[in-house]
């Protein structure tokens, strides 16, 4: 199996009550390419500036993902710079220049086009639907979008929702989108816009997954402290798609283990700045935590 | 065994975004004694008016609910109007009349001497401690406070919380009597004032707990409408307490099914004004919505 994604590259600048990190790696499809490597190959599509670090490309690629979609364009990367409230729930974005990622256009390279799964990260939806376009015969269609796009691109969204298996937002995406204030309506409508599961990440509360008649809900690993927040959603769609990709079990527990793998990632991204954890990352701490995660919603267990 | 609750006994009247109810049962014992009742026998004390209804109070007393001490006072019953907003998280209180509960003071009749497991319902700490004072034998203590206590009698809380071994609270009041905002450290800071297992109520996102190095998380029911939240916390509380008490097992896996048992009241109280769905509920409709609890948060199920 192989899985694509496309999306924003970064250097992030972040400010967080527990300090401070400068020219991080950052971006959608960074993290989750990275959180993806620990469970399958990934194949990257996005941009980069000529500042972008050469080590950086390497180390990735040592990480097998495979860097052929990502574009060295002339001109700066795309930098973010934000800070994080006590309640890391808020955050203010103080910079923002999008460099090269403003007239990215993904192009998918020869080698990619046998890939069967794709991770269509937080983009405008035409792009992420010109994606789709240059995908033979995909297999699971993930996707994430966000306010902006659910504002300003309603139509190509909706057109591009009709494509998608797998929406993956978070829980205020998901009232605006559907208008629905409950979040089992909103699934409900969600859903019959296209996808056969929606995934509405919940922060600190975890994942509830609605698909069909099926709910299922996931608790966040409760974190003494959470350093920096930046990335924890992409972590999780990059566990969720990449077990799924290694098992290439679609079944209703299949994807449920999924995305308990997926909320594994996320809660260890957000234990240090940046994607630092994930780069320190052994492949048994997964396992560990994961065996936390069965213990901390086991009724019949401990 | 037997169960006692110690709280208070309303008269409520309720408007939410769904409509409005005038003078129904209300009260934290009064609630969480409905619920205990579908598991075991509940022993009240509190106090009524002379305008509380008789026809109610034989009513109760066909659910397997004990009144004997439940004090009948020349005066008027405790009365609450409230006001729920579109988020239901939001209640304003519009009247409050304590009338015959403001001088209150519990005492349990000797039939309920042998009593072995209470729970004491928001009151004052001094009056929650006096009903402990007058159980010769109490096994599993349980016990709910608010943010007034918190705030204006902490020493009298503090004292009491030593002799508790499971307290119920709300996130909002863990954080305050904690002092800590992350609920790990708030939960860790509780568990060293006394009691052996808190748990946390986290409204809309269910209730996660804390016993010693074991976390147990279990989601809230996904439903379409809340229509009055009015009880969710008691019914809760009287739904774990009455299976904690029919079950007798106190193992780590006990209590875990017992936290789930509360959730299915708590689930069913909200679902319309009052304490209206538990007066209409049947012990099948329980069983069943556990099965669907387990259904909802079971990694390898569905």
């Amino acid at each position: 199996m192989s899985l694509v994604v496309v999306g924003s590259v970064a250097l992030d600048t972040v400010e967080t009550p527990r300090g401070r990190v400068d020219d991080a790696l950052g971006g959608a499809a960074l993290y989750f390419a990275l959180a993806a490597s620990f469970f399958t190959p990934v194949r990257m599509v996005g941009v980069v500036g000529a500042d972008f670090p050469r080590a950086t490309l390497d180390e990735l690629r040592r990480r097998g993902i495979d860097l052929a979609g990502v574009e060295e364009a002339p001109g700066k990367t795309f930098r973010w710079t934000g800070r994080y409230h006590e309640d890391v729930n808020v955050r203010d974005t103080l910079h923002l220049d999008l460099g090269v990622f403003a007239t990215f256009r993904p192009k998918l390279p020869d080698s990619y086009r046998d890939s069967r799964n794709v991770f269509l990260a937080n983009i405008d939806p035409l792009l992420q639907a010109s994606v789709l376009d240059q995908l033979p015969a995909p297999r699971i269609i993930g996707c994430d979008t966000m306010n902006h796009w659910i504002l300003e691109s309603r139509p190509a969204l909706e057109h591009l929702l009709a494509r998608v298996g797998i929406l993956v937002i978070n829980d205020e995406e998901a009232r605006l989108l559907s208008g629905e204030r409950n979040i089992v309506k909103a699934a409900a409508k969600i859903l019959s816009m296209g996808p056969t599961s929606v995934l509405i990440k919940r922060g600190e509360y975890g994942v509830i997954q609605f698909a069909g008649d099926s709910v299922f809900a996931v608790p966040a690993f409760p974190l003494e402290e959470v350093t920096d927040p930046t990335g924890a959603g992409d972590c999780f769609a990059g566990g969720f798609m990449g077990e799924l990709t290694r098992s290439g079990d679609t079944s209703a527990a299949g994807i449920r283990r999924a995305i308990v793998y997926g909320s594994v990632m996320g809660s260890f991204v957000v234990e240090d700045f940046g994607p630092r954890r994930l780069l320190q990352l052994e492949r048994a701490d997964i396992d560990r935590r994961y065996r936390q995660f069965v213990s901390l919603t086991d009724i019949d267990g401990d």
